[in-house]
């Protein structure tokens, strides 16, 4: 028995079991769901230990963690799993068709809170393990398995628990399922996402708003000063202007351009989507190439002043902006605050007095694009979709992979198997269940794909 | 006896008479006073007919106003006195040393609300033409003098009344004292008032805030853009960059230049009372001329995304700022807005969408400096201070001035009596014995020097 045929042949069971741990109402943000987690934890544990793991709940000062391991040879490499039983709270319930926690089945899809973040993609996970395991007698790699509960709130334990258990947790590649394919067309493997360094800018101009007829001209204003700042951060062709940004930054290699050219685009419909009649950013590079694989300068927010109906004839006396950078590899976030601090002050007139806020970030994570781990999971993807996935990156960061590459060296093969439109955090939360069964057939072929690296 | 002999001998009944005035609770902007200012008002008319003037109540839609008259003599100079009897609320009242309308005497003040804005100030422009007419038995000019109920709330009703009462009002030019003098040292004659216009400006990017890790880099930020745009308002000399801005400015001629320099300036001292380092504003101009005699754009706010605690990382779908430019002689207001509007439009990028909400604004106004309203007024002041004014202007708009201008075409004569400590608009409203004396004296003294000039 392969075990595609096994999964075939435990399809029905492997539905039951995933809709007995969809059930629990492991609502992490909410302290009166607390029992409904630690139950989920033990029936994660116990669905382990089942298959063969060795299996453990740790429990932390949140919510605990599933820890599990099936060790074969030290020789082999060894894979850590991560994924994650809490699921985000339900409300407005209303909305929902079905009930959230009773899992149902509607035209080819499992309605459930959990369905698809990120029970039903863990679930996939751990069903294409077991599948190997029974049908071969054994695995091909080492597996270690971390399941949390609490991604889906703050603070989460698990960074502790890394540095805490780095030896336990010894590996050699990541793999999360918890992001989602590029479209219904196109599986994908994600090798990497972007960093991130945050500032906030505090200019001061004079000690109380003033009469802007009585010293209008005389006196700066601290709203004109912090936008000649901010219009300085950026040249003309929409570089971050700030001296030694891009140091240690390298453009996308010639793989990386090749694959985001395969990438269906179609920068009509991009520019609908957001509602936009013409693209920004910098000059030189693709959409793709602009929001995963270069670095960028964005201002969340700004404020100064009168912002009330009518006019107040003020020059105000403060004006703020708050700013995070998205990051790409060799770029420290550190570094990066302390650049654009040392930018700022050196622009900043001395009719303000500056303030800048720094407040740190994460770096960027990317598998090498040469890196075979990439090949073993397109090879696995195209085992389990019957299709060549496209490689992708994501603009934004997801913390715990920071954790991975800073805390235990690793890096992480994103391997989601959910949809843009799966209604991840809202009402309806949904799995397509052709991709839950693409899931567990990828998943049952990663092990073996895997193993041919080392 | 001469003018100033029957001061000296009615100074007491003098004082009476304006305590009585300043015990009407005279608030405009509350409706629970309405009677108040109705008495009010018939005090003033029945106190100026029994001077000798021909005087009226006229009531408005609001409060009324009073109109007095005494005509001597068609070709005379006609001088159009503007005041007014409504105060500003007294709250809070637990800050007020003595009540507000009980008038009390203190350490050389009369303290009480109105006793210098404007009650106070417009006493002794009557008191010293009653003093002209009862010590010669007629006056060298004719008198008009309209006393509105309405400067301190709006709507007023005094620009309609303007309007239609034209040939009513003719005169050759209007004095009010509603100012202050530079200092307790300087008397003064405010020769000029800068003039106003206001714009929102709107911009567009995304249809929605987007999330600034998987669109960033890829669409225009509004708030940048709005930011790049602000800072294209000045050049790098601190000069407005809207094309035509300036056009029919002229620089501060000769005899300003000589009057501002006669002003004493300190600018640590000025630095340090609005608790700046380092002033702002236009390269090649002394901070009054820049404050008085230059045109401005100021950003009065600016708003755009997150601006709560922490960081949201997001592209914000707007950005806006509220922006007012301060205007001098040669500048139209309606011109002004649109050409900031088509600047703008200029240079705002086809990324974001761009809405600007044009508000209009009041024209400056100014005493042609060659004026010789301007040398009786100076003359005026040296007899009833013993001193020779300064000429200052007034960075700020005083709108009835504007309407002075543009409905009856004169020019004014801002000659204040007040000290800016004099705490206008506060509890513990003052004025100066000594200076309401000294303008009872130089309101004595003008008429004659008015009378000179035709």
């Amino acid at each position: 028995m392969t075990p595609f045929e096994y999964l075939k042949k435990t399809e029905k069971k492997r539905m039951d079991d995933l809709f007995a741990w969809l059930r629990f109402a492991s609502v992490s943000a909410r302290s009166e769901y607390k029992k409904e987690l630690i139950a989920c934890a033990k029936w994660t544990r116990n669905h382990l230990s089942a298959i063969g793991f060795k299996s453990k709940v740790y429990p932390t000062a949140g919510h605990p963690i599933v820890y599990a391991e099936y060790l074969v040879d030290k020789k082999l490499p060894t894979v850590l799993y991560y994924g994650h039983y809490d699921v985000q709270p339900v409300e407005p319930l209303n909305l929902w068709k079905s009930k959230p926690f009773e899992p149902e089945v509607r035209s080819g899809y499992i309605y459930a809170r959990g369905a698809v973040d990120d029970k039903g993609q863990t679930f996939a996970q751990i069903k294409g393990i077991e599948a190997v395991l029974k049908a071969t007698g054994t695995l091909p790699v080492n597996v270690k398995m971390v399941i949390e509960g609490e991604e889906e709130t703050h603070p989460s334990h698990l960074p502790a628990f890394l540095k805490k258990n780095k030896k336990m947790l010894r590996a050699d590649v990541v793999v999360v399922s918890d992001t989602a394919q590029f479209s219904k067309t196109h599986p994908a493997v994600t090798f990497g996402l972007r960093g991130i360094a945050a500032v906030e800018v505090f200019v001061k101009g004079p000690n109380r708003d003033l009469h802007s007829g009585s010293f209008g001209g005389a006196v700066a204003n601290p709203v004109t000063v912090l936008c000649n700042m901010v219009a300085q951060l950026h040249d003309k062709n929409g570089r971050v202007a700030i001296p030694g940004f891009y140091s240690g930054v390298k453009p996308p290699n010639k793989w990386m351009k090749t694959q985001f050219k395969k990438l269906p685009f179609s920068e009509a419909a991009y520019k609908r989507s957001v509602g936009v009649k013409a693209l920004g950013g910098e000059k030189g590079f693709t959409p793709f190439e602009r929001t995963w694989a270069r670095p960028t300068c964005e201002i969340n927010g700004i404020t100064g002043g009168y912002q009330g109906e009518g006019h107040k004839t003020i020059i105000p006396s403060l004006a703020s902006c708050k700013i995070t950078m998205r990051l790409v590899p060799g770029q420290d976030p550190h570094d990066i605050c302390n650049k654009i601090e040392k930018y700022l002050k050196k622009i900043a007139p001395p009719s303000v007095e500056l303030k800048i806020s720094k407040q740190g970030g994460a770096r960027a994570v990317v598998v090498p694009t040469d890196s075979p781990w990439l090949d073993a999971a397109r090879a696995a993807i195209k085992k389990g979709f019957g299709k060549e996935p496209v490689f992708m990156m994501e603009g934004g960061s997801i913390p715990i992979v920071n954790d991975f590459k800073q805390t235990l060296g690793l890096d992480t093969l994103l391997i989601g198997f959910a949809q843009n439109d799966d209604n991840t955090h809202s009402p309806n939360e949904r799995f397509r269940i052709i991709d839950f069964e693409r899931g567990c057939k990828t998943a049952a072929a990663l092990p073996e794909a895997l193993a041919t690296v080392k």
